[in-house]
């Protein structure tokens, strides 16, 4: 049975993009299951697609093919690469999108360079459909990436600070750069803006509608979150803002 | 072959959520077929998930696992429950998501106990992955609904009022609780605020751009639409409004 | 294996339709593969679907099954059709949806009368599940065209005027209907409005933030497109305006 494939991109749900990627991976690898992770990371927002795939991976199963296209600086010099990390691919360009992954987990990372296995005429716009999507479904088919192109350790990697906001989900819940699993199980303060959050709450369910508290959400990460209502908007803050941690 | 399995939730689609659960089921039940159908029921809105899932189900085939999480009590103590229903299963929370279903089918009803088919830890927040989608993966991998847990009679159901504004679906129009199969065939009049709409018609091009009628839509009730616009918008109409019926 | 049927609507994601039609394909061809191309073609946009399926076949392997659904005239005198073209099969509404494919390929056209193929009742608002979606299935399990209908040639097919927008994409470039490979190797100017658009980039990434450009798309047309930016927002354009060439 063939890897499954996901899909991470910022290409919208209104165009022909990601139909089209499918289309050249199911051509390549009849039968592969594909599973969209999302197709509305913020336009060029590496940081949210690498909070995103980083989120994911560790819920699907050995060997499933990761493609992460959130892609600024496609045609250019940027590499296409494969990372090998926790038994799974993750294939995108070199740009950071696999920095929470690279920073978590033991990875081999190859520079993507035998066209063999693109698409060709390659586009100078649209690499998910010409390079990453065949070269995904080569390795859902099992290829092994050694074949792909040679190791390289000089890939991008970017750290977020401790205590930046890394998302900004659905519901308006703030994810925050704090690991739950560190964080202090006594009195705290987290300084939002001119805004204190005190309290701890056990489910979204806990404090009334519109009041404010942080939760330890399913990410792993520190939320700040408000009952029935979106913390974010409260609070005007957006991805990149920094949280104080005060004890 | 595995079983189908839906999913209906109000999760957005800028998120790792829905994927994640998908990483789950295809980990557990391999080759299952996944479907979406909305991850845009509004947020926390128990109704439009109880009708959205409601008009689905009889098109799919028989042993379909449904899970539905639109789920504002997760963590509390509200019940995760399967349904067993005109020869399919849903999966959820007893929160009234799958009041029309209960409605217009025999059924049983049991509360998941059985922690051997969870995700381990299960978090506070996100049951989708951690309880409601290992859950249907089992039910898609055939186990019997005897090992999930115990029948229970004493669960959630709704009851919309008749006339209640049970959807207003992407183009506009306004789907009312008066089901098409009961409505008066002679003359009529549906007043919906301070407007009277009079005409019924047999297809939604009949009348001109901007025009208000009365029809029988695919969903099995009335809905009041409008010529190439939105008819919703035109009367500042939203779910659960009440439209009176004159005749 | 059964083919793989794509789906290309103006449907939205917030409703149930989508799913629906997966359902009844589903229980009619178990196991087809099956890919949303966009729910989110303009309301009653055949313009924008007749371009995005356009975009799309060409990725797809031989016997796929495209279904089209943007149908303002569903339950009028409007005939539903399959196209026979590129080895691959197009179903839904003879209103135009096909142009870009027939005036590309060799093809056939056929009207769909077999009701045998239909889902009974057959609704006035929802051919989409009723007709489109099992013609399509019964296609994917290998039924031959000829059972559906009898071929005609009176078929409904449009071109768009050369220099017109053919799109706007989700990044806010601006699609023109001039080819690539037609378009002048030296100078050129591309006026819009009352804005002249006189480089052209090789990559996205060529020029700065904000500044507007043309490239070769990988569409095959040439699109004007802004350094990090939405053309489209920038100048104002919209699907349809018209771009003169001069050299």
């Amino acid at each position: 049975m063939p890897s499954i494939v996901t899909l991470t991109t910022d290409f919208g749900r209104s165009d022909h993009f990601a139909g089209v990627m499918k289309g050249v991976i199911l051509g390549i690898c009849p039968g592969a299951p594909i599973v969209d992770i999302t197709h509305e990371c913020g336009a060029y927002d590496i940081d949210e697609a690498a909070y995103t795939i980083a989120q994911t991976y560790r819920y699907f199963p050995p060997k499933t093919v990761h493609v992460v296209v959130v892609d600024p600086g496609v045609g250019t010099a940027r590499r296409p690469i494969v990372v090998e990390a926790a038994g799974q691919f993750f294939v995108g360009p070199d740009n950071g999108v696999f920095s929470l992954v690279l920073s978590s987990e033991k990875h081999k990372v190859r520079v993507i360079t035998n066209q063999n296995h693109f698409l060709h005429p390659v586009s100078q716009t649209f690499h998910g459909r010409d390079i990453f999507a065949p070269v995904a479904a080569h390795l859902a088919n099992g290829i092994s990436p050694a074949r792909i192109g040679k190791a390289i350790d000089d890939y991008e990697q970017k750290k977020p600070a401790a205590g930046a906001v890394l998302k900004i989900d659905h519901f308006g819940n703030i994810v925050i750069n704090f690991r739950s699993s560190d964080f202090p199980r006594g009195r705290f303060a987290l300084r939002i803006g001119r805004r204190k959050v005190t309290r701890l709450a056990a489910n979204y369910a806990q404090f009334g509608p519109g009041q404010l508290f942080a939760i330890a959400g399913s990410s792993g990460y520190i939320e700040i979150s408000a009952g029935q209502a979106s913390a974010a908007k409260l609070l005007g803050v957006s991805p990149g803002f920094v949280v104080k941690l005060e004890r």
